[in-house]
């Protein structure tokens, strides 16, 4: 059990509207940052590296984009839904692209079976938070 | 004069059509990061602190989707045009309200001077290769 | 319950002596970067903001370095006790000084009770890696 | 010519008694996180990826510490020299060893060539902050 869901309901300014949508995101994203981050290095070990380039570089790239999604959703006093959205889209987009990737590997790579596992975990979390009240209703996301 | 644009044209699977385009605005993403970093840091050392509660927000979140958008452009052998086009956006977009905000405050206060100019300076970078060949001719661009 | 000590275990040079260690400050870290995001964002919308500043600052600080952490105890295949070592006292101390600053308001901010507690918690674990069989027989820490 | 000097001399609580040389270490983190993270996905697409993965992953290591050290730099208004000194420290030695790595690669690699030399502009701007004012006098470093 993490905070993340307390830490976003103390916000003076009020909660957002799916509170506990935020807080999955959040911690889908930073659970991909964290297997992305791991699964790169071990591919990076693996000795068949030369198959592994494109995991890593999705990897890489997956990991700086969930990072930065996490951080914005970590300021619900200060959302701006105009940057957010195409925020979660980018962040969809590469976890979906490297979730795809890693499928490729999971038979043989354990790391990236279950990396496949969290990233897929984390569009779903991102794809929840974008068709919900969040960002359906933007005049009651708080900030700007 | 920075290394970005020398770095970007080493890459071996070949040069962006736009590579300059590119160098540009990884180089106004970083310049955006410190700006940004430094504008919110001062700004809680104003004695109008309260005056600048979204000024410092705004500059926190510019800081955090040029960090990660400046690491995405530079991974240009596995550039995924679908992640990188609403990333660009989202950066166009918060750089636009950091600028705006800063805009307020810059009769009286030097850093949000700067610190304006340089999210216009990253607002433009950003414009102008999302709507150069980079991202109108996909298949070019490299990647997966 | 993370992927994290699952992921740390199947990378192919081997299980860290303290995989364990690694895992929780891994997972203490990324807590750390969620609660003090939220923690500053919060502070930022108080109406007590004036007093807030070194909190919002030490949140900051905190953030990034817990960040950087995170990202390095995550390439376990890679190490470099060299690197690892001191990022992890930065952790300490910065971890250390924004529970201390958190703790002062703690009794009327409620984020501020929770980041506290977050903070501590990766005090701990940073100091028992720095402690463990990990720091202390380099020899076997993997990497170059 | 950056901004940074600019930026930093116009922090409220007063110029570190080293702007300068602030500046030329916070310019020289993000050079390096640029550098560094081009590098490592040039390296992935080169056909001896085989021999590249310690550089891949030095690389990574590097650009994670720089961008966390870069960001710190940059609160000058709220400095604690018992985090930044041991950060400073891990960015030297990761930046040291990058440097070394992408030494040996050097005469194959053009992007190996330049990150090299960045990596050294990195560890000198550090090392000379270290061993200045900044740091030598923490009663007037500012911050808490």
């Amino acid at each position: 059990m993490s905070d993340t869901k307390q830490m976003i309901e103390t916000v003076p300014t009020g909660v957002p509207p799916d509170a506990e949508g935020v807080a999955a995101a959040i911690d889908a994203c930073l659970a991909c940052l964290q297997a992305c981050t791991t699964c790169a290095d071990a591919d990076l070990a693996e000795p068949d590296v030369d198959a592994m380039r494109v995991c890593i570089a999705e990897c890489l790239n997956c990991a700086d984009v969930c990072d930065a999604t996490a951080r914005l959703l970590s300021r619900p006093a200060h959302w701006d839904p105009a940057v957010i959205h195409p925020l979660l889209q980018a962040c969809v987009r590469v976890c979906g692209a490297c979730a795809e990737e890693c499928a490729q590997h999971a038979h043989h790579h354990r790391h990236c079976a279950i990396c496949e596992t969290v990233c897929r975990t984390c569009v779903d979390a991102c794809r929840t938070l974008l068709a919900g009240a969040t960002f359906t209703e933007p005049a009651d996301a708080g900030g700007r």
